[in-house]
């Protein structure tokens, strides 16, 4: 049995003033349909120091956890049962953890509302849900007006050795120096190397405004919660948006190692830099890891160029082993990206410039069905394969790590996927050496696939 | 001619992050029907300095005045041509006057869009009305979590004598001294008077973030423009809505000697604290005034105990000639709404407590037929009587000084008023008094009554 | 009997944390020598708003007022017996002077300590001198890196019609709206006017850390005490040490119109600029009031003429009734005095570069001997003459304003000044413009010369 | 050959605004004797984050450094010739280390002059003493008013094994999420280990304003080099006022496992809490430590014990592998340090009260004689043997990793030390348990004794 505590906490800062209706809404709302989402992702929070990425694992482990909001004193209360312990210190919730709470609250409660429930927000077109995005954003104060660009968006895997964790620590220690902000999908390993390694540097420069950004969605949460260093969290509706969210927010982006799901980034992005409209786009992309990790790049990098064209390469830089020339190119391709934007004269907080075909945006439903008809050849257009693929990619995660495609393939085994035969071989070729290197899950436990080619 | 000048600005703050869509919301809406609206108000704050109280003269002095949203440079700025030259210094607008103008479109662009097109207020009802009461409010950032009450609201004339504003300047010290904020309808006389006392009284307590509200509503905007010193304004969409801010947000209310107008306000208010309901409301009321103007309360009160009987006085205080007098009481009465709060658990930023009712929420359009038509008698419950006679006051009051009762009384003639022969003969007294007294329009124009008793 | 209060408190900032020495020499020297400086120049404070400027009188008010400083509580406090009320509200002491009695404690007690009693400043030498005037302004916090030039010298006499009066608060308004900073002497009329109005254009713009500096000393703070707006305070140990101090801070001086005061003021001025060192010294120079005072700069004007030649002229500029104008060229004075310093790399903050010849110091006793043997005559070098013209001014201010003249002539009848004829009629037939301007007293009290030209 | 850079750096803060005469004493004496000083403190600072502890190395890498102090542009700059390269990210200084090189500069030339030169700090008296250390810690800004009692000063060696130094992260981890701050003495092992955790700690409990005081003094700062964690670093004159500085600004203390120099510190304290003045002292004292270094306190606990007697024991508290039972204890320690400052009305800031003995502030000159001559026996009263060991102890700490103290080795040999044969025996078992747990020096190098027991 772990450690457990019930209490009642206040939320922070912007929920302190509510009408009484918004207050009946939380508290109508989180007793219907969305109090099992509120009650995950507010487990994830609490749990964040524990170690593990398994999800129905944690949601066993404290079963009997709940959450209620209550009504008392002027505003609304969170009244918790069964809380993980390790979120508190002699009795009291580390402040961090209850910013998490209220961003939480606000993100999968209030905004939930406002976007989903709303006619102003036409979900179904592209300029609707970048709105939307635009919208969760805003409310979430992520965008600072007067600061200059300067965030970094790191993806890479949770799943990493050691080295790769010092080195990931060793790049966000450089670019904090370099006064830069640090963004990533929160969890451990390559989302939380980054923010240590910055936060020690921006107490170095004596840089007390230091951003950590964490942006995530409710399937992943659990899975991935959110380091306290994380001091802006926003919880997107869904894998998409908060996709969306990492390019229209950061001025650059690093990939670190990781396993599938940075796969699948590494083609959305892509994917959206390779379509005609942002030809001319200002956006710095460089994958970087240690040494012995160049082979994960060295793999990604041919699967790229074979699928997508020598185009794609022009895309990114690899730079291995060298945190210092990552950190300068970052901050001069930033310097470039600020430019950029005052010669167009476009926001420095969210690049409303940037197409993002409709594919990018559609929400993909790993079902087994759905993950059995992607169109996996290079008999269509450059966008769309890497849209496919990117959804391919998308499924696998959610077999390894998300509570629902972990429940589909207990249910019916792992998913088919079809391809044309030399793509075949050449994904069957890079799943496997990501299995290889051990890059499926946490080390120490055995990787089972999800998938099936066929 | 008046001096003139044309220039582009920039709005502050709140306004800096939209999103595209709200951009060309604003743009739209602008040129459609709120375009002038917002020339109107705008002309207003741009002219607080210019000594008139007649928005007929003022819109004639600069009607090739004109103000357009523009879009510019990651953002929205605002073209002005014509504007008057005395809000700008050296060719820069004075700060405090586009802060105002900021709130201004605010309020009258964005927050219309958000209140009136939206089905989740439902403006036909008490509760929905209160509630877009405080979301305009909130959204105007008027209500600071963590901030003790304070608030006072003070009304009065702004047609007043050198000696009561004088007096108004007093108080507004004496209150400031005891580190209250002072709220106001804006414009001059005792609108202004307490601002600049509290000002000067704050400097000489070091109190670095005192709060001088504003609330004004599209009408009486131009004939009452916020002076300079008001650092949060608001406008409210109507006559109504803006007498439910001042009740909800004052903590305390002190009432300086006015004309019609401010009789309108204690009947409004009177109305409210007569309402069983409201019996055991903590809110504290005085009413104030140097020496030679105690007559003016005298007759209101005798008028109030006959229209309204013995129990409307124990809701007020008059105080004569005591500026300490009138701020410790009100300090003490604040002090006990902090207790009540407390011990209530209701917010301090906004009484929800207070019952409103409906006759005091709904817009009252004062034509020729609806003045014509009050029920001017006693035969009917106190608080109805009080509305009614609130009406009355307000026709007046809108034939007095607001552009459209103005081309009412033009086109029309005097408004007639029914009422009981007793009612009828005090109300005419009362009437009468404030036109021997000269409160009926700024000193040096004679007054020409805009009503005829039947 | 005034109303008086007997409390102890607490003294604000840099004097919280003291060592057990300090505390102790703190209370032995107040207890010695110091005891009546600390007790006069605190009722001065203490008692700032009352409207007398004879310190005589003021003394015998509250004879029986005492102040103690006493160890307490982790540092010191003090005990104040029979203050003045009107210095608290509501039994509390208004902030804004608990801070003038802390510069007063920190000026006249610590400094004082530090300065006098130090070989490090030799105050028999200009250098030694100018640096001890550094030092003290330092330790009173006035520099402030980081901030660009704009402070504006106000000088004028306190003794000043209600027109004038008007006229230096739309001087400080127009100031103010410009962003400048205002330094006068402490006290009622042309010293507090300027305050007032910028405080109030700086409420306008936004600006909340607006600077109001009073620069005082012990003979003169009892007679002009600093109003509550000062938000910096220092209590200079005599009067040259203050007119120093005003040159050196000040980027900018304008002069109101005021009496034998400003006349010596000016003839300070004048003899330091007139100075062959300081040909090129970028200080802009303005004599400006309302248009009936316009006599008042004329008869100085030709006075300085005559005495100091025409160079004199091209040091000033005089400027009637147009408060606009007087900021703009103060404005651009001062942008043109940045960049000077910029040019020069010359500190922002004190102005090293101007050369102050020793005459300019030394202080000045005058005694009814020293004023006699006083060489006014055109028979030496312009400086000497300004230097000795501003004794005899010095003087008379002294007769007519400071305890220890009073008293002198009290005993000894008018001091006796010796000058060459022509010289000795223009003094005479200035001096005698001042009296028929009204400019020697309060209003209401007839003037007695307390000088007689021999 | 080391990277260097050659650049032109300005101070921080409070060297912007200097007198003419200041500049010029800074620019002489960094000429004349302090030169030097300066140059190795500098040096230092400079390659802080360099891995050695060995002073003579490090001035031997950068035997061409220099550092001069220049006037230039309004106020000084520090031109650096060589400087390591390691301070700088892309071409400029490191903040932390700018502001490093600030307070070195500020305490070993300025504060140097105010000091040592002045007469009104008699060094020969314990009161003079303790007077110019609270001199020095506020001249450094250490004390804060208004800030409650939260500084808990972390003792231990600066040469510990990985397992030790993770025991200090996790320490300073648990205290900073009590919200506590950390004071050390610079340098790496246990004095990094607990601002390193605090940081983190603080990062998730959002405290922006943590302190991690690094206290001095120049014998020491080239070997233990401040780490740019360090906020609030405080260059001492010596050795002796610096452990005075650690226990006047300290609430609570914490001891690792360390060397000899740690031991000195222990004897250091004890020596000054078995004074019978102290008697009744709240100070929490925790020795602590991982499991397998539970010895190293065994050990000295039963010296302790045997040299001072059973009384010793019950001013410390031994807490074995468990951070959490620390944090807490020290938690509560420093409450009830809150609740004795204020109940005997005592600075917060400073530990006035305390009482040092003559002994413990003489500074000792570990000469061979002065070494040979110490008085190492149990006949005479406790609180001397305990200054006598502490001075042994210095002594060795000097010989091992000192300048003067090395070539003083390197000439005579190791110094000779006297003491009775039971003492002689358990002081050489706890040396040799020291060298037997490699205490003495960082990993990888081996020890030569530089004491003989004879």
């Amino acid at each position: 049995m772990p450690d457990t505590i019930s209490t009642t906490v206040s939320p922070l800062r912007s929920l302190e003033v509510l009408s009484q209706h918004e207050v009946n809404r939380l508290r109508d709302t989180s007793k219907a349909g969305l109090h099992d989402l509120l009650r995950r992702c507010s487990l994830a929070v609490l749990s964040s120091g524990s170690m593990t990425d398994d999800s129905l694992v944690l949601m066993e482990t404290y079963h009997d956890f709940d959450i209620e909001v209550i009504q008392q004193d002027r505003g609304i209360r969170l009244k918790l049962t069964n809380a993980p312990a390790e979120a508190f210190v002699d009795g009291k919730m580390i402040r961090g953890i209850r910013e998490h709470l209220s961003s939480v609250l606000r993100d999968i409660v209030y905004v939930y509302n406002e976007i989903q429930r709303h006619s102003r927000f036409d979900l179904t077109t592209g300029e609707g849900t970048t709105n939307a995005v635009f919208h969760i954003l805003r409310k979430a104060g992520t965008m600072k007006p007067g600061r200059d660009p300067g965030i970094v968006v790191c993806w890479g895997g949770h799943s990493i050795t050691r080295e790769e964790y010092e080195y990931t620590k060793d790049v966000g220690y450089q670019l904090g120096l370099r006064e830069l902000d640090i963004c990533t999908g929160c969890g451990p390993g390559a989302m939380k190397g980054p923010m240590k390694g910055a936060n020690l540097a921006h107490a170095k420069q004596r840089i007390a405004d230091g951003r950590y950004l964490g942006v995530s969605e409710p399937g992943i949460i659990a899975a991935e919660a959110p380091n306290p260093l994380v001091n802006e969290l926003v919880v997107m509706p869904d894998i998409e948006k908060r996709l969306e969210a990492f390019v229209r927010l950061g001025h650059g982006i690093v990939v670190f190692p990781g396993g599938v799901g940075t796969a699948e980034e590494i083609l959305y992005l892509l994917g959206i830099l390779l379509h005609p409209d942002n030809d001319d786009m200002a956006l710095p992309v460089i994958f970087t890891g240690p040494a012995n990790s160049a082979e994960y790049f060295q793999r990604i990098d041919e699967f790229l160029v074979y699928t997508l064209g020598e185009t794609a390469r022009s895309k990114y830089r690899i730079i291995v082993d060298d945190p210092i020339e990552v950190a300068r190119t970052m901050r001069q391709g930033i310097d470039s990206v600020t430019e950029f934007r005052r010669a167009h004269q476009d926001a420095f907080h969210f690049n409303w410039r940037l197409t993002i075909a409709r594919d990018f945006q559609e929400t993909f439903e790993p079902t087994h069905e759905a993950m059995a008809g992607l169109a996996l050849h290079r008999n269509q257009p450059v966008h769309e394969l890497a849209a496919n693929l990117r959804r391919a990619f998308s499924g696998i995660v959610a077999g390894n790590v998300k509570e629902r495609g972990l429940r589909a393939i207990e249910a019916h085994g792992p998913f088919q996927l079809h391809a044309e035969s030399e793509l075949m071989r050449r994904l069957d070729e890079l799943l496997g050496s990501f299995v290889a290197q051990g890059r499926m899950k946490l080390p120490g436990q055995e990787y089972v696939p999800c998938y099936r080619l066929v």
